[in-house]
């Protein structure tokens, strides 16, 4: 009996796939969450802070696969809570690397890069942090703080404070360090920063990630269901960190954390360093086409958006446009066309925009150029 | 029974009609344009400027007057070219005012006001000029220029420049005065200027608008079909002048017209004087509800947008905002929550924003004001 | 102007949120499940065969009740196996009736009746059985399967038969009776058949329910989510099964159950015995409006279906329709407007329709009346 | 974090372009009438009734031919009507073949052909019909009724009976035949009678057509907007005669249509007579896949259906289907999923179908045969 179930079990699971991968025929591609690379770089789409029902989430760890599969992530991590165990009296696992293990076996077949993680779950300060690329979760289950962040460094992890924001524990909303937060950054135990948790930003935290030389981070926080807290068939999406990657590998991810080579997508917006952020965008924008016609002195331009960001722009040209007032939106994974008034038919003419919607400090925007040849 | 193959997918029967019947049913709600009353004055959404088999149009005039049903426009003006009459061969009709007899008798059943129009049709200077609120088309049908404007002031029409920036009359799409417009303008004989026709806003037209005090303008100047012109059926719509008026009179329109009290919405934009467009986003956007949670110091709000614009804003309150980053769109027809880092709990609360897809001159734009109380 | 060029059409500016926050704004409306009362009884929405990780299912019990409160549904039942226990090495959960426990906490605040079940998971004969109704799910984990169907009987359960056209134990998917089935049924043990089971319905399962007088059920059998299985974002629903009540409470569900007053709703097929389907079929269709137009012979109705089903029509009327072939669809709430050559004027009409996307007995589908007076 | 509020759900930000850009692009091809080829003849989407405001249309012959490219036809017909002319006063053309001219000037860019028409507008008998591929309109403009059919017999014109179930010529909308009917049909006058005409189908109109072997018709008669009258945005779509031709050019169509190789398709019917229908249907429904699992006796079809139409099916096979009930509806343009109850394993399953939706006679449905190999 044991064994017939088994396999039914098997064979169910291999029924799923299938499943999954018809729907994605349809599916996937609409919700697919896509980013074009960057020169050098893999653009990797990841999701480090997730719960199950091995801490307070309400699915079992093949649920979180199935969403990031149908959402095309290239990597997430599991990171149920430590030290807080509501469902203890169901789940009295004493093994903390279990949630971990059920996603990577379910993710096996796909090419989905789980990563294990853990979140340590203390009053502020420290505050939540994850820790991932972990070895062992088990071994970060201890009382004393500085000795879960030592394990953690002992463990390689790379480590990132979350929700620095949170209200809960912030009751102003507002991201501050402590000291306790500069001690753990200066002995390279905190590697990280949420400037993005669930469905908040945070300026404040952004600026700390600056002056204290962070990586930016975005993450879901999930504890229900993706689709329906991010309300995903109409469009919406999870807050993402976006990573610049040398391969397709946990090693490379793990690499570009400790190099803060992320932007964060959250919303309708981008927010990073520059250094990351103009290279995303300008493989995201770029002018297709360029004429003009007959002796008009009109340059019409078909600006291509390679990507799921609506693009806000100002314009900062010394030209102005014909076909738009100053601020237009450009649609996410369009063809838009634009007329500019050059005053005379130029041979190469370069744009400058201001990307309203892209963040490179708080209240602070990039500014980017497009040029065409005629 | 436990797990089992899933054959059937996202291809299995779904209800078919749902989401079309939805739609039928609410389609003329759905492609109606509709603004907010400002304080003292009705909000009439009009089109001065449209075309029909009587001159180079595709179509009769009870067409025209059917797409304003659609569009639930409260005033339109049948211009046709006076001079240009290239379905002479076919149309010989010597009454100019037979297309606004035909459209007039054709709306007589419905609220919809419609003006007796022509267009002036001449090389640069002056171009095209529309005239409105005119007795009688065929006496405008003479051959002295000057004569045609004295003959529309005659018969107290109100005149407006068509697009002063059209490249088969400049080169470079640059609007610009001459000195036969300024003289019209001194003598009374034109009002108003188109800083949107069909596809195209210039800043230029609109800077001579200011320096001139010409009343605001824009226009469909439609030829073919709204419907297709302006890709109505996936949300799009025909350039319209929005008129403040005291009543809902062919009289209160002409007499708005002449006190210059509109704005013009085109695209996604909203242009005008800070004096109608002010109020116009005032009654568009609102707070509904403002709460404070427990002793968090963080101020939710429910802003209701009550029109069809995506209004694309800047925060410049000193406040950081808890859930966006400064730059947001508030989607037209929609309640949107917003959070704010008020950082103690106000009594009353006052949020400053730059509204970034209305302009009250080239290239700037106006800031609102929005207050709650706790 | 004359003619222009128009370069921008469809990928001009469109206002972007329209058709989106519709959609958003009445998502709970959209896919709940919603049937009209009858003469004599509500109808009330049920699915009383559910899984979660407290046997073989993916979600906490949690999920089942968001599932269903997005479905609108009025009762449920979780009925987790009671023998098979494959999360047993994270759950050694030693009390059957806990996912109840906790959909029933989670449930208290909502109009939403959480009924406790379990599965009796047993090789064929008997296959699988759900008892529901029951007192102590605990009481049922025994050895002898006489027994444990005695032991539902004592807890005054209401016991139905399980998909028992399942593959895995019927390897032609035909389900036929055996002796232990009839002497369940002989010792009122065992009272209702699963004519539909997730993605199969089973028109012999349905033949037995007739010739046994058992209730016809219908259930989802969800082990992963409803969004995804049934593709509820496209228009699809789980399978439920409507139980005609006197009042809104589990007595009156369970009273209804053991006396048959249900029907089945799958994809788009309703199937009952004609006593129930019959009444539902016209609480659903009606003529709203009949008019004749001066003289002409023509009835010209408003046909309204006040219910989430496409009825699939055939007119067996002695007329034949103006504006329709002799079959067609008569999409889920709307008006629907059809026109009949009635020769001439008539007092009153009555047309007969055989509804054939409702089933009542295997390939029989019910004819109906639908009566109109001028 | 733990538990947070989750004020934000589906109002926050959503991606607002992904929907809507994806229609767009999509738009030419969405509205598109496609019908599979069927062995031995192209399968030509046409509309030979259409009016203009050469007579009593709306517009100028330029939008029938811009609405046809939208449509994707492959021929069409103006049709003007020669007795009646309502704009007269303002369209005196004395050259009735005007409209025709226009229209195939506009088309000649694109591959769409047009052809010369002319409805022959008189009282009941013979009421209106409408002469196409004549020489020369004007020639028919002439009082007696029988020399104007002699004059379209010797202009080798193909003609047919337009809306014989019209009201305002039959009170009770029954279409039945008169002498002068007979005459013309023997005299080989009258080849063809319209059983759709915009908004009507007639099964009595069908019976004379089977009866006196006519050429079956279907027809939009538009005088407005196709758009509008038939609501296409939402899907719908105007009737449509499919013809079947050798070649694609205007003598094949001639040819076939006095060959009487049409099938007629309205709102979701296909109309003709078998021998035209079941190739058609073949064409449009095929299996793509059949399989069995492991040792099970289900066999799982892929159906393709290749067309625009949503197929009503009653599977008259000597199997029950697992999947549906016996009357199930295969979308448009989709791979459904089907299975089938075989008993054993079969080498060859062959299916029968009753298509609901076509009609090869009043009230009478074709079967088909699907057959697969395994």
């Amino acid at each position: 009996m044991m064994k017939k179930y088994r396999f039914l079990s098997t064979l169910a699971f291999i029924n799923l796939a299938t499943v999954i991968f018809a729907q994605s025929q349809n599916h996937q591609h609409e919700r697919a969450i896509r980013f074009p690379d960057v020169p050098g770089y893999l653009t990797m789409v990841c999701d480090f802070h997730q719960h199950t029902v091995f801490s307070d989430g309400s699915v079992w760890p093949s649920i979180r696969v199935q969403e990031a599969l149908r959402d095309s992530l290239d990597a997430i991590s599991i990171t149920d809570h430590i030290e807080h165990q509501p469902k203890k009296a169901d789940i009295p696992h004493p093994d903390r690397n279990r949630s971990y293990e059920i996603a990577k076996d379910h993710a096996k077949a796909f090419p989905l890069i789980v990563i294990n993680g853990a979140e340590i779950t203390r009053a502020m300060p420290p505050g939540h942090c994850n820790a991932i690329f972990i070895e062992d979760a088990n071994a970060l289950n201890i009382h004393d703080v500085d000795m879960v962040f030592a394990e953690a460094q002992h463990q390689q992890a790379f480590v990132f404070w979350n929700h620095p924001d949170w209200v809960s524990q912030r009751r102003d909303g507002i991201a501050h360090m402590e000291p306790m937060h500069k001690r753990l950054i200066e002995a390279n135990q905190l590697q990280g920063i949420e400037i993005v948790n669930e469905f908040t930003y945070s300026d404040e935290a952004f600026q700390i990630a600056l002056d204290y030389n962070l990586t930016l981070m975005g993450t879901s926080d999930i504890h229900g269901l993706i689709d329906w807290d991010y309300d995903v068939p109409s469009g919406g999406h999870r807050p993402v960190t976006l990573v610049f990657t040398k391969e397709r590998t946990a090693g490379s991810v793990k690499e570009a954390l400790f190099d803060r080579r992320t932007v964060v997508w959250y919303k309708n917006n981008l927010i990073g360093r520059e250094k990351e952020l103009l290279p995303l965008i300008h493989a995201c924008l770029s002018i297709e086409k360029a004429d003009y016609w007959g002796t008009d002195a009109i340059a019409h331009l078909q600006i291509q958006n390679n990507s799921d960001v609506d693009f806000i722009l100002a314009n900062r040209s010394p030209y102005s446009l014909q076909t738009e007032s100053d601020v237009l939106i450009i649609p996410q994974n369009s063809t838009y066309k634009l007329s500019i008034k050059t005053l005379s038919q130029l041979d190469t003419l370069t744009l400058t925009f201001e990307v309203l919607n892209a963040t490179i400090a708080p209240g602070k925007h990039p500014r980017i150029l497009l040029s065409a040849d005629f």
